[in-house]
């Protein structure tokens, strides 16, 4: 129990140091190293030394065997949840409009609601609660559409680094096709975009910026080109959204007839790979498309809620997985009404199994410790070594009380993750970790 | 507040009187008296006597002066859940199993399940849960199959009762294509049936036997002509499995050339509406099929949580409204995952949005009003006057808090039941009334 040392946790103003030491967590634990399945030890031991994994131990070893002990008994461990896909801004929007499709919808409810961040102090509400509800629903990592608000985008970097939760947090930059109210002009939006990044490039430890034009329509290639070269230029990584819906897909042929696709435009101008990048949705991924977003390594994230909602639409997720593309999952708030990704997981099997009842092809349906794969450590390599307990590994974790939902007969520590994917929510969260502290 | 009259609620040895008395419960009302719309009341008042609704009004008719008013404030006032169709003895396999399809996963997973249920101390453990866990998340009424097991099956009533909610219980009839240890020869089949139906058809008040044919491919022609004969000699309902999965209509396709398809096997028997029915799941009906069962009104149990999770698909629900046939929700436990219908009003809407996918008709998706009749009126309707607040219907209702749920912006009533059909669950719901009586 020795304090080895100390780190710095925060670094905006709000200086905060804990003490660093290596410390076992003890449980059922259960993760995944690869997809597919379950690495399951039960009654282990995790040592956790500072931040990171060093191992994980059936009992503890020699050199160990003075260090704390937090045994958390019958109770599981497992990795925290990767949010790769959500709008912060729109929190107070879930549930509501859903009857209506993509571009209606944006218009009808999104915008609006988005336009109102700009208030410093609505803005403060909504990214308060919205991260108090990522952390409450186990989520230890997120990737976050601010808005186009640079102020109130900082404003959600500083609380939800406040909250602990790792993150990276985009504003988004849009120039077209939106509301006058919603839109800059592309010389502004790409100053504001270089202030954004220069202000909180180095700020936090674990929230970092993300560049984010909103998505093709909305944005000019000018402006397109310009957020390329800043990726390149502050190594910074990049989020869109790509392929998510029909009509969006149309209003992208007829406003670029001179590109061969939608993936293609972000291509050209540098924002789809040279930087690590992550799409949301990719529902109706082309076949070049989908080679060129394997070749760049471009993250998707799978938002089946969403997809249910606005259009009744799935993702082909294992075909993607299987040509090499990286995919995690995403909450989508507020398309996705649900801001927990044990939700999506879920919903991530059941649009699968939509696909499989097309394909009739077993090799599309997503399996249980698939999704957990996803929702952890296929979403969580976006961040680095994080989503597994692997040793090296960012210890980000959950501890998981399910005895309101074990009863009667018992299970193995599979059914009990099973079982906590299909019945499980935010109350059977008793801790969170992230990198190392608990949060 | 004076007391005018008493009834008898329970006959089964346990005879509890309560006084009954006319009362208001003030709040903000929602109900659905026909599909599409919500009918509200801001701050309005439900007159109820004894068990049934009198009416609802804006302000306090003279006559009703001095009765007791139940004020819920903010709160809003809505019909109870109906549950079409569950497996009141499934509730230990939620979410296992699940990656199998309907044929391997009945084998797998639920007959040994249902086996165990021949042991009344298990019953007892399981149906007790079965009963809080449906009234907690909000369900009134349900229709529920027990198993083969006469005795067991009484107990579910027995437990149901006490627990003070509505139901319809069968004792299920299988006897071929079932383990051995999960089959009655058909002349003990039809014995119990007969038995079961004498014990129970008058023992309560709110909670009444159904004839159970597990479903075609479980069950002699022998076997459900005899059903059919009780079903018109008792003058009791009927409930059984329609058209579920595909593997299941090739089956009843070999097993039985001699018939059209799945749904006049059933009718041949005397079994599709010759008394009230329900068919759960009805996917793949065939035009004919949609025919007989609008002719015979047969309710259609929607299970769209189950649909999803056996085999990814679709009901395409929508169109059998259009055709004439009454439809109710469903959250078949334990193939569906989750004991709460509003859940599943949400999976449906999905459902609808995938079906929507294919047809590119607007006319397919189900609407937030739309789940929200199917789940208490639509379903409610095959228990009588019971999911609306219509004057002469049951009170059956919840109160529902959704002050975690509205924050920020002000919010319709519509809207605020939109939200909670999405983002709710069961800590939204505080207070539940059945025929009148708080349970």
């Amino acid at each position: 129990m020795e304090a080895k040392s100390y780190i710095l946790i925060n670094g905006d103003g709000n200086l905060a140091y804990y003490s660093y030491y290596t410390k076992a967590y003890k449980g059922h634990i259960a993760y995944t190293p690869e997809l597919g399945k379950y690495s399951i030890l039960e009654n282990g031991y995790i040592v956790v030394e500072g931040t990171k994994v060093k191992g994980v131990y059936k009992s503890l070893p020699k050199e160990y065997e003075y260090i704390e002990v937090e045994n958390y008994g019958n109770r599981l461990i497992i990795p925290g949840f990767i949010d790769l896909h959500l709008h912060g801004s729109q929190l107070a929007n879930r549930g509501l409009g859903l009857d209506l499709e993509l571009m209606k919808w944006l218009n009808a409810h999104t915008f609006k609601e988005e336009a109102r961040i700009k208030d410093l102090r609505y803005a403060e509400t909504i990214y308060n609660e919205t991260a108090k509800l990522l952390l409450k629903n186990g989520t230890t990592r997120a990737v976050i559409y601010g808005t186009l608000h640079r102020e109130s985008t900082e404003l959600l970097m500083n609380i939800v680094n406040k909250y602990g939760l790792g993150a990276y947090v985009g504003k988004v930059s849009q120039d077209k096709n939106s509301p006058d109210y919603l839109t800059e002009n592309a010389v502004d939006a790409i100053k504001e975009e270089e202030v954004f990044l220069r202000d909180t490039i180095n700020r936090y430890k674990l929230v970092k910026p993300i560049i984010t034009p909103r998505f093709v329509p909305a944005c000019s290639l000018e402006l397109l080109k310009a957020l390329g070269i800043m990726a390149q230029k502050y190594k910074v990584p990049v989020q869109s959204h790509l392929d998510e819906d029909l009509s969006e897909i149309d209003f992208v042929k007829e406003e670029y007839p001179q590109f061969k696709n939608y993936a293609s435009i972000y291509d050209y101008d540098g924002l789809l790979g040279q930087k690590p990048t992550i799409m949301a949705h990719c529902v109706y991924l082309s076949d070049d498309e989908i080679r060129l977003l394997a070749k760049n390594k471009v993250y998707v994230a799978h938002c089946p809620t969403s997809n249910f909602n606005l259009s009744g639409s799935t993702a082909p997720i294992k075909k993607l997985i299987g040509k090499g593309i990286p995919v995690g999952l995403g909450t989508d708030i507020a398309a996705g009404h649900n801001i927990s990704i044990l939700k999506v997981m879920l919903q991530a099997i059941q649009a699968s199994k939509v696909v499989y009842s097309r394909t009739h092809d077993e090799k599309d349906k997503l399996t249980s410790p698939e999704a957990f794969y996803l929702a952890t450590k296929g979403g969580g390599s976006f961040f680095g070594k994080v989503g597994s307990f692997e040793e090296g590994y960012d210890f980000d974790a959950l501890v998981i009380d399910d005895s309101n939902l074990v009863y009667v007969k018992p299970l193995s520590i599979e059914e009990r993750i099973d079982r906590f994917i299909y019945i499980g929510d935010d109350r059977n969260i008793i801790k969170r970790f992230v990198a190392g502290r608990a949060v």
